[in-house]
């Protein structure tokens, strides 16, 4: 099985078009233009030295961000071609292949500011910067033919390779920041060079097991900040840096495909199972802690004090994706599901030019005032000191079928739902599947086929509590035949969620669901005090359309407590009535600063 | 009108007969053999010098640990002379005569350790020192008749009065803890030289008008952390330091009683009314941010992450006991019960010789493994490193009638309840009023009265809303004659207590209180997810004595969710009934470190 390429699905309406609009039109500008102001691009000219600009001083991980922004900027010209991009990314990679050393070493910061200390930090985020920039590599030649930064690229992985591999002369064994492991899973996978499935089953391998790799800081050590407490065969608990583990669990998942290696591949299984089940915001979130930007333990999930960065969620939706491939099971749709409609989703502004870097599930700019607190930003900003976010959203939103459909032979999973059209080989020929869907709009789907004769599974999501028909592996199963169509209603209802009783934060606590999407609650909306809000369950609500929001908004029957000015008082069951509003969870924070709650009461 | 001097009260039996046979037979000696330990009282032969043990080395603020822990001392001799506690009061007073300046100049730390920044750093809380000094030198006098501490910090108090009042010649003007202020006015009281009250009318009137009182930390002004941002008879929130406002406070209420000062009054009354309406945890817990130790924002409320200082607790008890004296209002007696069965109670261990300084009203010891949080000790510990809290507790517990009964001329105000026998002045003659009751077992109480005729007013507990008799500013009258004797049933049904909805870290929760005691559970009980605990409210519940704590614990129908294993699912109504055990809120974290929950779901 494997997921079919993303530009043989292409978005004609709805919801994801709003996004595959916003992308090509917004978001890619906006990102280029902040990352030239701060100096990310004029990096990779290598020419800043000591005295110069301190603003302007190439930064550990700036290449990493150019990389993502070029990989989208691929993307977006597999669609359609888009000259002034092109030759934005072609400037950049005139850089590189300028400044490369002979010996096929690039890293703009090391080259420039730290020469000396090459592949002497594991901190230091290299070969993650180098991951990132062979992905962009492979989508851009294989966008546009252009060879050159792919040629770059692979002679930079062959002396990784030999300083890594062969010859052992780095400081430390395996990266500090995973992410070369996909990129060179990838490659292996795009150039049908072993070598590269070799060194990226050493790095993987390797992590957990080498004296070298241990990382000392405060008097800590943080082993598990790095994924590296033991050997990834072992490993059963998502631990440390969100972002680290998921792309080292992407790898671990997509590794263990290549080689058929199932040790390997119920230790993705156990760490993806962990996660989904035990470390979860509801949103698709992960990586609770800001200390760390890490996993934090079981359960663990507070709402307002709260991490769950962008990227993260991107690596776990990366994970699904890449566990999808190796076995039928809608779970894998549904987590991609829940985070592309939610928690990665709210890292962008609908405007598509804003982001956040954090997604708290509440907000209460009270709690701001008091001091010595964790508060995550209220507000979605143009760029971060640290800005991954932008970049990954400008590639996850470039190439959005990515998780679309999985093939094998003759078959075809549909996973994810959109108004598109998506070419495919059926009995050795070309064929014609359109999907009609308003999706997430309503939950009626139409799929009008041309082609040989194909076996269709169809996800049933597990929101869809409702369906009654037969699933295999979580999907309807449909045989078409060249001018069959398929009419699938999926009943979609308004759903109160409870969270696991050891979610301690959420007790007591309701979060409304309408199909995939998780809602919530603004006092732009709502007024003050959204704590004290307790929705009725009593079946009436009305969907209604917000302006600039690609999905309904709910109106609902609630209530709340009038304020008698007492501190405390003996309970009594004064309420006001009022109809609440609730907007999509990603659409929060859009009508400027505002307090947000997604845990609501419910009666 | 005045509180009548606790030692005309003795206590004979019940609850705070628990306290004071503990205080007496544990705590001030635990208290003097850690303090013992940590050089606290070795500090005061000014011997250590550099080179010297740092970890005996004194501190700027030891000096008021050991004067409040003597204060408690001679309170506990005024109902019975303790000589080998005297002894020890002794020792430390001869130091002090023979290391005290021939300028009157004493503290142990800047005589030692910076003698050349005598009144040279307003954050160092010399001033408050000396405060506590004084009221122990006051009570010592009262209570043994041995002048010589008095002496001494007479010989203070005319070197203070010089240095800033007469000649201005500290680098600040007021003090940067406040204290001194009320044990001028008290040693005004006591000696009657109008010079004291001068001195503190200075010092409160001074506050917030003086260029050399501001200070910076860390790039901020830190103003309102000493409630310096404005003169006192402006102010109208209360802000910065708990401990410190809450001193403040006290001397102004103080001082505006003396004086006749209507603004100060209103000023104080203002505070008060900010304090118990807006920032106060329904323990009576005060100050609930750990920055700065301080009053945050109006309804800012937390339970978990919560500070709320013993000694803060200690001092707002002091305000209400200061405004007592102003005008007959129950209030003030209900505030004072608040806080002694409730969050000062809870600073100590049932075994008396354990403390918090911070007294959280949630505990998820979980919670615990989220890294760079703030949490709250869990577990009560023998002494601080800061250890104003434990002596606080000596000396409260040590004079625990204080502000039992208010007098003025033959009328008698009851404010708290307790089996006690109370000495009286009534038509110039001795009168004895005995108080019977199992309070707060039961709200039964009897008077018995012999003596002139006597006007009393009891103070109707604001919890007994059943109450149904005539009341004057809360108080219910009677005339007594010799011989007389009365009854007064409060009934004592447990309540549902809810929050004001601005605090919403209390939305949708509820705290069950019983006459004045606020309850809790705790995990020993109850097992793991308290926050997952809903209380069935149908008005059935059983009163248990539980072994070593001398107020009844309450079981009451419970319900919880089983754990299905899923992290999130839609609402459904299983629920597993069970029997909750609540106990006495400040009897928790007495059987080992658990969960606690006061606010609990009901229905």
């Amino acid at each position: 099985m494997k997921n079919l390429y993303f530009a043989n699905t292409e978005i004609k309406s709805g919801f994801w078009k709003y996004y595959t609009d916003l992308v090509r039109n917004v978001t890619v500008r906006a990102v280029y233009d902040r990352f030239k102001e701060t100096g990310r691009f004029d990096a990779f000219s290598c020419s800043w030295r000591e005295g110069d600009d301190e603003n302007k001083k190439p930064h550990i991980f700036w290449d990493s961000d150019v990389a993502k922004w070029i990989e989208g900027v691929a993307y977006l010209t597999e669609t359609r071609r888009e000259e002034e991009l092109e030759a934005l990314v072609d400037a950049t990679v005139d850089e590189i292949e300028k400044n490369q050393r002979a010996d096929g070493y690039f890293n703009s910061y090391f080259l420039t500011v730290s020469p000396s200390k090459i592949y002497s930090d594991r901190s230091c985020h290299e070969l993650y910067c180098t991951g990132h920039l062979i992905e962009a590599a492979i989508a851009y030649h294989k966008a546009t033919g252009k060879d050159k930064l792919l040629t770059c690229m692979l002679k930079n992985v062959d002396f990784i390779r030999r300083i890594f591999m062969e010859e052992g002369r780095a400081s430390f064994t395996t990266p500090g920041h995973e992410e070369i492991e996909i990129a060179l899973l990838k490659l292996y996978e795009y150039t049908g060079d072993e070598r590269h499935l070799e060194l990226a089953r050493f790095f993987i391998n390797k992590r957990g097991t080498c004296e070298n790799d241990d990382m000392h800081w405060e008097g800590e050590v943080w082993d598990e900040y790095f994924q590296s407490e033991m050997p990834v065969r072992e490993m059963s608990e998502a631990k440390g840096h969100a972002v680290r583990a998921g792309y080292l669990y992407t790898s671990m998942a997509m590794l263990s495909k290549i080689d058929g290696d199932k040790e390997l591949k119920a230790a993705a299984d156990r760490l993806f199972d962990n996660i989904i089940n035990k470390k979860m915001s509801i949103t698709g979130g992960v990586g609770v802690q800001k200390h760390g930007e890490s996993y934090s333990y079981d359960y663990n999930l507070p709402n307002r004090d709260v991490y769950n960065e962008t990227c993260a969620a991107v690596s776990l939706a990366m994970l699904a994706g890449a566990l999808q491939e190796s076995e039928p099971n809608s779970l894998y749709g549904d987590i991609i599901e829940k985070i592309y409609y939610n928690g990665f989703l709210s890292g962008v502004s609908l405007s598509g030019d804003e982001f956040f870097y954090t997604n708290p599930l509440e907000l209460d700019l009270k709690k701001y005032k008091h001091k010595g607190t964790y508060q995550p930003i209220s507000q979605r900003v143009k760029v971060f000191g640290c800005s991954c976010c932008p970049p990954n959203v400008v590639r996850i939103l470039g190439s959005l079928p990515r998780y679309m459909y999985t093939v094998e032979g003759d078959t075809v999973w549909c996973n994810q739902f959109a108004h598109a059209e998506t070419k495919l080989t059926v009995g050795g020929k070309d064929a014609i599947l359109l999907q009609k869907t308003a999706y997430p709009s309503d939950g009626n789907i139409t799929f009008e086929y041309k082609g040989e004769p194909l076996t269709l599974f169809v996800r049933i999501p597990e929101w869809c509590v409702e369906y009654e028909g037969e699933t295999e592996n979580g999907f309807a199963r449909f045989e078409l035949k060249d001018g069959d169509s398929l009419t699938l209603n999926l009943p979609m209802n308004i759903h109160f969620m409870e969270a696991n009783p050891n979610v301690q934060d959420d007790s007591g606590r309701y979060a409304v669901m309408r199909g995939p999407i998780v809602y919530c609650m603004e006092s732009v909306d709502n007024g003050d005090n959204l704590r004290d809000i307790t929705l009725i369950d009593n079946g009436n609500y009305r969907l209604v359309e917000e302006k600039g929001i690609p999905a309904p908004a709910i109106i609902l029957d609630a209530e709340r407590r009038e304020n008698t000015g007492k501190l405390y008082y003996i309970k009594n069951s004064a309420r006001v009535s009022f109809s609440a509003k609730l907007i999509p969870y990603f659409a929060f924070a859009n009508r400027g600063a505002c307090d947000l709650i997604v845990w609501t009461q419910v009666r």
